[in-house]
């Protein structure tokens, strides 16, 4: 019945994530909007240009994408009623005690270090921009999981940020050195991790 | 559309936990050998009645309950072909690089400590007993998360039982001496942590 | 040179660990009151004396024993500047990307489920009551390690409480109902899981 | 007293790291044979040239040269007997409860996603190659962290070669066709994320 052999192109996970994240109303500069305000403080130059680079960037690892397609999928899935119960219930009423989206977009943010661990738990608690507007308790729709994977996104950018900083300090730079496409310089090399 | 407030009682999500896995062809004995043969080494007088008190205890969590729950969700919309592509895809095919499997399991892992995650990644690896029987790349169905919550809750039971025998060290007793029911002691207080 | 076999009692770490906090200023109550206000907002009739029987409860663990020994000991060697360099330097100046003091503090959160984990960041990014006053950066002594342990702990016992409260609503109670040393019945289990 | 905003220089840790390893006995080459040893089964072409650049590669990285530092200095400090009780007996004995030295091993596994983590949790149960020559129970020394932190840098590195391969099969190539320094080639870049 299925092709178990068959394996998916890096470019369609790549677009498939940022197609679902439109889908479901997140921009990449909503995402950078909070990447800003969190690193604004600590970025002479930093602009909103870089904090959208930095987003772009995180986005073309596997495990980000990963983490996002299933957390939509779940997410789509709850709001057309089709989990099986208690399960369909536990993700539309985003229960306190559910943690598996915080897992989902932990894995993720793993892979930014441990400063984008405590990012992330604030950004969590805290819900700024966007990731507030996803709050299912209080919208329409069901975001149950995206909530936490725009945290965890807008966590391993700013993490990016800071590591890019610390580089550009060694260096005698800031921000307001190097162009855009300067923020992750790994991202533009044939055959990264990605 | 949704009721957001409704709260599933813990009951039921216990026992759609229990549903699940029998559901898959997963009994508790089954998982209950993995955890003899991994700490019999260690612990003289262990019966497999405390090794399977021990997965019962740790399925108590709430933690492994919502992992196995959506994980075994996702393994039955694939085998339905209910995922959306290219989810689908890589969720049958059970690709390599797809990690969001073993981060599901992991969280529940975390929660008994870093003996847990070592014995998961041991067991994950080299797919002991039903483990290598769920095998999604050998079979039919779809297992691609369950193996790995098995390896998990087999793994968070292991660390269990290793705690408990260094409690019986320090109180002159071995496995000998207790039955099963005090295997995981806190499993019989009401209230206790779940 | 070294008796290898020697195996310390548990009575004896957690003796160690409770001497060691107090010895570096922070006493259970300082940490029972950040419990106390990130909980209150959820609990009906919780009181002070419920979340430092949380916080006491919590610390006996293992994994958080041993996190807060580690710790505790990194940051006296640094104030007496025994570290070899470049750890010495690094530890003193709480360099911000230097993220061992996270990890350790980490390992003992991961136990307490999803919920610990996200407190855990926003207590680490927002500093809130004795966490602000053991700032390394701002302070005299070295506590890169501590106040991370203190945010670890504080988060741990906050999540137990929130764990407790769901199964006192299933229960028809609120904490009102409960005598302190109800908060966590599985720590007066003789062989509970500490 | 100190300094607090003295900033060490990356080169500084880097250099330290890798003194650190050789003074205890640890080349990069006996860390790339357990490389060699776990990705030759699934990887055509793969050369311990790769692997000796795999392990150079990770090492760059922050997260796992605070790591290595760490955990060295803990195992050197207890060899000199100079951690105070019960701490240095705990380490000396590397007890099994004892988790710190797997907690600060696997902050750096994160950063490579969970394939790395359950080749760690392999690597630490199996104790392949170096990793047991290191094992602090047979041996004189203590190296109760640093065995970890072996089966750490090994699972980053395997884990960065299984990506690797997967971008290769999609341009049709294998590790036939790449020179050694085209394993990582984010590595060769000014800037990028280490």
């Amino acid at each position: 019945m299925f092709n178990k052999r068959k394996v998916v192109h890096s470019k369609d996970v790549a677009q498939a994530t940022h197609e679902a994240l439109l889908r479901r109303g997140v921009t990449l500069e909503s995402i950078a909007k909070i990447v800003y305000e969190m690193q604004l403080p600590y970025n002479e130059g930093l602009k909103m240009a870089h904090c959208l680079e930095s987003v772009k960037g995180v986005l073309k690892k596997r495990e980000l994408q990963h983490a996002i397609l299933v957390g939509i999928e779940l997410d789509e899935l709850a709001e057309k009623g089709m989990l099986s119960e208690p399960l369909q219930q536990i993700v539309v009423a985003d229960e306190g005690l559910f943690g598996v989206d915080e897992t989902i977009a932990l894995g993720a943010v793993f892979t930014y270090g441990s400063i984008a661990v405590t990012t992330f738990g604030h950004l969590d608690k805290n819900k700024i921009g966007i990731i507030n507007d996803l709050d299912t308790k209080k919208g329409n729709g069901v975001h149950t999981f995206l909530d936490d994977l725009v945290a965890s996104v807008a966590a391993c950018a700013s993490s990016r940020i800071a590591h890019r900083t610390r580089d550009l300090e060694e260096a005698g730079e800031t921000f307001d050195d190097i162009a855009p496409d300067e923020t992750m310089p790994e991202t533009n090399v044939k055959g990264a991790q990605t």
